[in-house]
């Protein structure tokens, strides 16, 4: 189901018309929508997979890694697990309509809280189809309608995905309008996307550091920025050596190309001939390079000498820098100069040392003796994550359903005027 | 106590370190902190009025309108309440520690989610010095440091109630860094503070429709927009003639300066017979200019023929615009249209369209049946009001002292690791 619309403008115009009807779909509605899509991404098994060998052709010749042709290649059993996915999503409860708060003014006025559905939700991404059905059903479920923008390696297969959704919902007699991509006005399209403030009520970029930057720099919509974690691990003097060498190497080999794994150890100076020996030794024999300060190279073998660019670095690989810290406060002054804000722990037996850690470091996830990886929407038990924001304002920490919502005040009277 | 900083961005830096402890400090030194701020102010009385005397004195050579002098004036009485008004926030319960949900993971990692401090606030306002007070006690209250830009016309006022609380933290122990003006920066200090973004956590902006764009557009700091009001009143068929009118006159009149006045009254056509000629009567009686449309013109004298400007016009003045409407639908397009999102009430017998107009007006508070004068953060309840958000991330509707907060969640493990 394509739509009429000619430009970027009139689509998002046609998903703010959209989002009218959708706000106000029931949860067995939202449900059967999605059970709708989850068939209809099903059926065009075959149109997705012809597309998206197009847009791998195009890549491989085009010089694209190998990784990244990984990372766009759907095949039948990654169609699957899409389909499967939004049928999750479908299980989750309705976040709209939920009542926040109640009050009764002394006049007799009553006010309502609830939580209503943002309108649009506008996302900006890389060549990861699967975020395309992600993002659309989450938005979906929770009553909004969506403007998608995906990285253009992946344009055909996204634009047979939003196909399929489209063609579901117009089946379920919902405006097919509220679905919606920008893939094929190219840079274009991103542009007037981040700058459709008044039509699409919030954007959330999914993808690099770089990626996410712009939007924030370029945005007129109000964003939910996402990702980047430049996350830490502190080792304390009194933390127990199995416990900071289990989590260190969790954090960082379990999944290294995600935000949560660890990127820099800062060990407390007393514990370092304690610790650093034999917690560099597991990375290395789990595959991981670290790069380490002097006194780590001191301590340790096959270190190689960190800069200072290795503060900053999310390396998202089998690379780790570690530091010898003078004391918790070096820590803290370390972490508070280089974190990006996402996720910290610190492996202590002191409680009043994780208590301080807890309470100053200014991140989404603060943590005490546990691996970093745990940051994450699916282990938190929201069922779904839509990201892992790592700014301040709305939603902090890893997103669930409830979070692609706004609120509005209901107030019912029977005559009340101010005195 | 004035600073050392000689940049703006020096002074926002200050802030930031000062948000340190600030954001650790206890209920019992925050309340005192704010006591000691209003017995600094009350001390500094003398030099206060005669500061505002030399911006009075600048804004009279420079032709600042009689209006604007008023709302610039500081004499003994309106300093007192300042003061009082710093008590009453000190009052308020502390929004800072607050345990917004907690969860054990399976494997018995516990998650606490708590309220924080956003760390630096941000406000840019206009010529009232009671702002510059007002935002200081609330960030103080709630944790956070501060940086003030309240307009020129009032920069020294400003320099002295800033200097009186500065000098009331110092004297507490707490650091006075932690209230910043960039004022005598001018202009540029405006853009430094817009454009702070990883220093100043949130911007406030209050004032006028224009300074709030302008913020919104500059600023790379996330805003929290406030503020600008053109506010509905729909007049069902079957709405109460005493209601009508007693709410739009309520609306209108009680205090027509502020945001949550009503601007435009939508009269179903079925009921403009009954209607309009009494409620345009009793407008008439209070003073009010009504710019109506040719079918209010034709049902009641002395009404100004309305131009397709008046829809979108916040007058904020005893002026109000009337239309005759086809029916509810008719209403809901007009608003969807020219509501700016801040408040919107329905008069209405019938329950069934009270509760269509609740459920599909896209506003931060929708009303049947009451003034929209109530949408206050005083009237709700809250104490205090930050400003009314007209947006819908983060905040929506009046703002009390939990919205200057942000969350973090804490993980505490026994050396978890993840599958």
């Amino acid at each position: 189901m394509t739509t009429t619309a000619t430009t970027a403008r009139e689509r998002m115009l046609l998903a703010k018309e959209a989002s009218r009807s959708v706000g106000l779909l029931s949860d067995t509605a939202k449900r059967d929508a999605l059970e709708a899509i989850a068939r209809g991404i099903e059926s065009a098994t075959g149109e997705i997979v012809a597309a998206n060998a197009e847009d791998l052709e195009r890549g491989r010749s085009a010089g694209l890694s190998v990784a990244l042709q990984d990372r766009l290649r759907l095949d039948e059993p990654r169609v699957a697990s899409l389909a499967a996915a939004v049928r999750e999503v479908a299980e989750l409860p309705d976040p709209v309509g939920r009542v926040l708060d109640t009050r009764t003014l002394a006049n007799g006025v009553a006010l309502t809280k609830v939580a209503v559905p943002f309108g649009v939700v506008g996302s900006i991404y890389e060549a990861r189809p699967n975020v395309t059905v992600d993002i659309a059903a989450l938005a979906l479920r929770s009553g909004n309608a969506v403007v998608l923008r995906g990285g253009t390696a992946a344009e055909r297969t996204n634009a047979a995905l939003v196909r399929a959704m489209r063609g579901a919902l117009a089946e379920q007699g919902i405006d097919p309008e509220a679905i919606q991509t920008v893939d094929d006005f190219g840079r274009e399209g991103a542009r007037e996307l981040m700058q459709a403030r008044g039509i699409v009520d919030v954007l959330v970029p999914r993808g690099s550091a770089q990626l996410i930057e712009t939007v924030v720099t370029e945005s007129s919509v109000p964003v939910i920025e996402t990702g980047a974690g430049v996350v830490h691990i502190v080792l304390d003097s009194t933390a127990r050596l199995d416990w900071a060498r289990d989590i260190v190497v969790n954090a960082k080999t379990q999944r290294p190309s995600v935000c949560n794994s660890v990127e820099t150890v800062l060990v407390v100076k007393d514990a370092a001939p304690r610790l650093v020996p034999p917690v560099v030794e597991a990375l290395r024999g789990s595959g991981v390079t670290v790069h380490g300060d002097e006194t780590v190279s001191s301590l340790a073998t096959d270190v190689v000498p960190a800069t200072d660019e290795d503060w900053s670095t999310e390396y998202l690989s089998l690379d780790i820098a570690m530091r010898v810290v003078d004391d918790l406060d070096a820590a803290l002054d370390h972490i508070r100069r280089y974190s990006t804000h996402h996720t910290e722990s610190i492996i202590t037996d002191d409680p009043a040392h994780a208590e301080r850690f807890l309470a100053e470091v200014d991140s989404a996830v603060v943590m005490a003796n546990a691996s970093t990886r745990f940051t994450d929407g699916g282990e938190f038990g929201f069922g779904a994550e839509v990201g892992i924001s790592t700014q301040k304002l709305h939603a902090r920490g890893p997103m669930g359903l409830s979070e692609l919502t706004s609120t509005k005040w209901l107030a019912r009277g029977v005559g009340q005027v101010r005195d």
